[in-house]
């Protein structure tokens, strides 16, 4: 069989370094992820350390699963879609209490082809880091129609960069 | 950034054959995956399809995170160990209860390098299939030391032949 599900240098010195600050400041991760569906966790799961670091993830791919499965509330979904700033922070702290993890980072956002349902543009992702003795990190990024592919690669790559904030942060 | 996270031509083709699968047969699909830690739900989120019949995933990669993720026996964790087929079970049938979804594939065993901390062989994986109206599917597979990614795409593979099965079968 052809493998081929290698990520990128800097994904993987990414993780790398997600890993090592978590085991220099004794936190275990957990993911929420949407648009990146699983991915950011599969990269995560392949650095050294991850499986002392690494709680796992969610994915959570539709509005209602988003719901059932992290607790995110049905009416935010429905007054400000599953693209927001918001929804990023209670798939985070869904995490957070759903998994035995002391930091999450979440990600919702339209990777594309085409505008998700509610009309959100391609390549607008939100991301948030949740700790619970700090306020959340929120975080709106606007990679405009670079790819699908591309803009998950952006997406991990910002998300690990302020998770590795938050990680390290007293 | 180097674009690098695409997928053999064989597991595109499972994936695409599995939502196919759902759609004929209005099944929504959750997966619970541990030594492939995200990388199926993010084969499946590639086909088309997807954000109609997949919901998401689970991805517990570690004992404790399978009790409080996926409600996994402790007992159970403790006894058989995180790589057997109840486990698998276990997953898959905690998956369903926490996602709207109506067919669940779990995956849990050592992608390697090194056995499990319970001594389980590198290549040894664990597959389950379930829906709430038939019992689940169990399967044990030995793929042996062939890599880390070659026993997580045959994992894989394996695993949605499974769900296939199990969404086409009245």
């Amino acid at each position: 069989m052809n493998c081929k599900m290698a990520f990128s240098e800097q994904l993987t010195d990414l993780a790398k370094r997600t890993l090592d600050a978590a085991k220099a400041n004794n936190r275990s991760i957990v993911t929420a992820e949407s648009c990146t569906a699983g991915k950011l966790s599969g990269l995560l799961s392949e650095a050294p350390g991850a499986s002392a670091f690494l709680h796992g993830g969610f994915v959570t791919y539709t509005k209602e699963n988003k719901s059932k499965a992290l607790g995110v509330s049905a009416e935010l979904l429905k007054n400000k879609t599953a693209v927001c700033v918001d929804v990023a922070v209670e798939m985070a702290q869904g995490a957070l209490k759903r998994s035995p993890a002391n930091v999450a980072v979440a990600i919702t956002g339209v990777a594309g082809p085409e505008p998700d349902e509610d009309g959100n543009p391609v390549g607008l992702v939100c991301i948030a880091v949740a700790r619970n003795d700090v306020p959340p990190v929120r975080i709106e990024k606007r990679y405009g129609e670079i790819g699908r592919e591309a803009i998950q690669e952006h997406a991990m790559a910002d998300a690990l960069t302020e998770l590795i904030d938050a990680i390290s942060e007293q």
